[in-house]
């Protein structure tokens, strides 16, 4: 049978990773296939580059449109990022009958809706496992494993940089600056982490599973957005402590009113499996009304690792591009037209507990007051901790643990803990879930 | 569109299950499929239970010949169990040109290769996600998801039941009689619990998975089975104290020589991930050489979660039913003709690493003996536990973790050391896997 030929837009980390691992396994995967997948043709605008690390093998260019313009591509996969010339590229390679294959979240959390739209149309495929998680295949968990489920939730930690960091911010004790800077150092963060550490990235990656989870559009502009930047040492050791771990999670939530989609530090019980996810590895919790809890668990990012994704695609593709396009799985797991459109909740309204910490002078009554205002806005506490002020201090920390309540309750009462005259500045927020 | 029919065989707790999921998420899953699934055809030994379950909704027999027979099903549920009447059905349904879906794992591991042969022949699906732990999406994984790897090693805490127990044992400190009982009145094992405990029903589960992973026959007459009826407290206790949990292992791994196909306790560092699965919960380990080491979680059984696993597989046909059967994804992920014959490796020449108890006099020279005796088989050792006799006794308990050497050296290593005057009774020999 013809071999399936492969156009290759950008041989960076992963490209190179993806190259690599087609050709060594060329073999066990033409197997699997039902027929040989190889990489003929490679854009990049380092062509000198490009031409040895693919070692002459492949026709290699310096414009990605004469890629998606060769009637002998089968195959197109999409590794430049960002949302410019990438969605071009993507939609003229659509338009050219090509099946896509991308590891770009943020192409596909932005502009999603508008490209499998266009393949619809068009009856081509465009496959994105790599776009979240790296090479853990939570899409086709999420799109084929769990079809059975009303899926409840879904919790993941998604960014590996920032797990990193919040792991050796425990471990070691050091302050966010310090850690991101080894980070920088060992190559787990980037020059510019920006994405990375205030949560884009995280959020990129939670707004496509929870579009598959929940049959709802692609809306990346509606998810909660916060990083690590802010987050201290103080309140690591204090979680600790207590019993829970702080991780950025990535939380998508079903709930009547709509559907929750925040990212956000997150305190979690230290027993739970996930809370035990250090260094740069990954993980997504997804809870089913049937199956129960499933974890999956791997390394989020990588040459290799997300090259594996890649060419999973390359591979579902192959063995499916012949089958009718209305018997394929839908790019979004729901068919097309039965999409529901479900709200985003705003931050105000979902629920969830918290951890609350503030700095209070150590004299009678100002327990009374912090909790009365609890009271007051109907939460409840669950744990609380208080330290002695240290020597020659005479202000100290209370940590107080609420139970679920709205966020705008919590929102309010902060705003009247805060203007107590015996709270010293503000009240350290951070949401904390029991995943249990 | 026509609706998809579904006959199922057996009504019992997994059925039950899987009719009341598929009705309470019929809009949902209906919108995934693309089609409507529906059970109209249940057969039963006990038809007025069935009709209870089923709310007088679907027609019920008794001889289940009658829906394996009745034209208008297009999708056949097995869920008896067995090799016997349950062979016969599944292959009267594929001559029948039905799809199958089973949750039989018992079947699949045994006669596998002549049901996928059948069914290769007419052009029908027979599905199994069901048959290995449970509601996780792991059949799947290793055949679509991380179709990009040689995939290097799997193993896997795929029995619950074993697991409730191994973790009973070690949280209580108590022998495996007296918790197996308390597992049966809690429901966690069975009247007869042979299967579970004496390690069969994981080695079933391994053989399906082995196969998907390496491209080989199922071939479970080749597979070593060992279960958790002879571990004792006190292995566990002093595995704890070297920092490793005892875990019943489904292993298998790809080696120069052949595969290792293996179910038996093992030692597992207490910090892996895997480690820390307790209770009856399931979590397979894969390493590939693309993605690195991978990890699936969740419940291995029970209704609803056994239920997701054959509504996925019921979604997974509808929507590719009509595909050319040459672009499906194969049963075994890889296609029938490029199937390899690589041998399965008998135990004396799988490479791992040793847990070895001994009973000795203490006395000097005794450990001067056991450790020339074990370097000349050329093992080496990774760490040792000697303690001191208790009060009144003159022997002791000498623990050995060995680094990694093969079976058969250890094997003749204990024939010496049992021989040795000095060492009483047995030595105990439980095999540890690093997973790092």
């Amino acid at each position: 049978m013809k071999s399936i030929k492969v156009g290759l837009l950008g041989i960076g980390t992963v490209g190179s990773g993806t190259f690599n691992v087609l050709k060594r396994n060329q073999q066990e995967i033409a197997a699997r296939a039902g027929r040989a997948i190889e990489i003929t043709m490679v854009a990049d605008l380092d062509v000198e580059r490009a031409r040895q690390l693919t070692s002459g093998d492949v026709a290699v260019v310096n414009d990605a449109k004469l890629v998606v313009n060769n009637p002998d591509i089968d195959i197109v996969i999409e590794l430049i990022g960002g949302y410019g010339i990438a969605k071009d590229l993507v939609l003229q390679a659509i338009a050219n009958g090509k099946h896509v294959v991308t590891a770009n979240k943020a192409l596909i959390a932005t502009h999603g809706n508008e490209i499998f739209k266009a393949a619809q149309e068009k009856g081509v495929i465009v496959a994105f496992e790599a776009a979240v998680a790296g090479g853990i295949p939570i899409i086709k968990a999420l799109r084929e494993g769990l079809t059975a489920n009303s899926i409840q939730w879904i919790a993941g930690i998604i960014n590996g940089t920032t797990n990193f960091i919040l792991s050796e911010m425990r471990d070691k004790g050091l302050d966010f600056d310090v850690v991101l800077k080894e980070a920088q150092r060992l190559g787990y963060a980037e020059a510019d982490p920006t994405f990375d550490i205030e949560g884009v990235d995280a959020a990129h990656k939670l707004t496509i599973m929870a579009s598959i989870a929940f049959g709802i559009p692609v809306q990346f502009s509606k998810a909660h957005v916060e990083g690590i930047t802010k987050l201290q040492a103080t309140d690591i050791r204090y979680a600790e402590q207590l019993g829970y771990r702080i991780k950025l999670l990535g939380i998508t939530k079903r709930t009547a009113g709509g559907i929750e989609l925040r990212v956000h530090p997150t305190l979690i019980p230290s027993k739970r499996l996930i809370a035990n996810v250090e260094g740069a590895m990954n993980a997504v919790l997804v809870r089913g009304d049937a199956v129960g809890d499933t974890l999956y668990y791997g390394k989020g990012a990588g040459a290799e690792p997300t090259a594996s994704a890649v060419i999973a695609d390359l591979v579902d593709i192959t063995r499916l591009a012949t089958a009718d396009p209305e018997h394929r799985v839908p790019h979004l797991a729901f068919q097309p037209n039965a999409m529901a459109d479900t709200p985003i909740l705003p931050m105000a309204e979902i629920t969830t507990s918290y951890y609350l910490r503030m700095h209070v002078a150590d004299q009678p009554g100002v327990l009374a007051d912090v909790t009365r205002i609890l009271a007051d806005s109907s939460i409840s506490i669950d744990a609380m901790l208080q330290k002695e002020p240290a020597a020659g201090e005479t202000r100290t920390d209370i940590i107080m643990l609420t139970h679920q309540t709205q966020e705008k309750n919590v929102e309010a009462a902060i705003v009247k803990i805060e203007a107590l005259a015996t709270v010293v500045g503000t009240v350290t927020k951070i949401r904390l879930e029991e995943l249990g």
